[in-house]
């Protein structure tokens, strides 16, 4: 955690801050921060600003408009898993059910990655610029990928449905809180999902639960 | 819409409102306005009393606090429906997964369910009060009574799998906007969806889809 240093009036320091590493980094870390704890409409430039230690005007010179920095500031939160739908699918079909509902069981099941996510799906769900947001992240990153190395007939509305169950899985456990599903054993639901998955994805029966 | 008689003070006038027939259902359905515009966070038991014209203590009075206005408003949205989970049960397993899924797209096509039930995720999503009574609800009215029919082990968990897939393609097709699930056919859908909810809820493998 670094200090804020004392507000600065008039211009912003572009001169000062713009060439220094990790300013925008610094500005975006900010942000996410900013989403996370406030939720799309309560979320602030001002407020991002604040968290970075910088300008108001300076967030925008780096980021653009609200929704622009929102863009950007989930599409960061996920960088480190942008790859992993294709390398999912670069294994084949065959039990590609259970590696992806494994993946993303492992992204629900780490706070890490769990607590930007909620963020999001508050996010999302309250608001339709945020809601675009993601809709467009999900579609590109996730289940264009899938889709296209599924193929057969309807492939993204096939990743779509397969989504589906994922989603309203960790809606009902981490988000509604329904039990016996909360507490279940990642395990457990990875073996009754996984087959579901598949079937939505090649059309195949899924294997007995 | 009745206009909204000028503000009482000091003490509600329950002589004079409690006896008479319909206030009760009034203030619930102001309830339910409220709720449904602002979200629980936001929603008032002022902004209730003003929707329905009469003093905020009569509605503390007839329906208690904030969260048990909001159990009563949501059970009441709801009431029309309350007993199908036990009629499409009654009728068997066979089939149970079409039924269900028919029956839920129901609920979800009808901009008269569509909209109360969105206002009910939107609140569950952002406030854990809300969460409990949604999960509270969603439980005893739904899981319960399909598990209890549907026997064998885990009926419970397997029940909210099945309602996952639902929900899940709630969020995708509604709150999400994902394409090309949000402009399917409803009938494309139930014929996709429905072995799989059968397969949760009795284990048997989906038909092809």
């Amino acid at each position: 955690v670094t200090s804020t240093p004392p507000r600065r009036r008039g211009r912003p320091p572009r001169g000062q801050d713009e060439g220094r590493p990790g300013a925008r980094e610094r500005i975006v870390e900010a942000a996410r921060k900013e989403f996370a704890e406030r939720g799309y409409d309560k979320a602030s430039i001002r407020g991002m600003a604040k968290r970075a230690g910088v300008d108001p005007a300076l967030v925008h010179h780096y980021l653009g408009t609200k929704e622009q920095v929102f863009e950007i500031a989930i599409e960061s939160a996920f960088a480190p898993l942008a790859g992993e739908p294709e390398t999912i699918m670069a294994q084949g079909v065959a039990d590609v059910g259970e590696r992806l509902t494994r993946f993303i069981f492992g992204v629900w099941e780490n706070p890490a990655t769990r607590e930007p996510l909620l963020a999001i799906v508050r996010s999302a769900v309250n608001n339709d610029i945020a809601a675009a947001v993601f809709r467009k992240l999900v579609v590109r990153q996730v289940i264009r990928k899938i889709a296209v190395e599924v193929g057969g007939p309807d492939p993204e509305l096939r990743a779509e449905l397969a989504a589906a169950q994922l989603v309203g899985t960790a809606m009902l456990r981490y988000v509604i809180k329904a039990e016996p599903l909360a507490s279940a054993d990642p395990e457990v639901l990875i073996r009754r999902l996984a087959p579901v998955v598949q079937h939505h994805l090649t059309g195949g029966a899924p294997r007995a639960s």
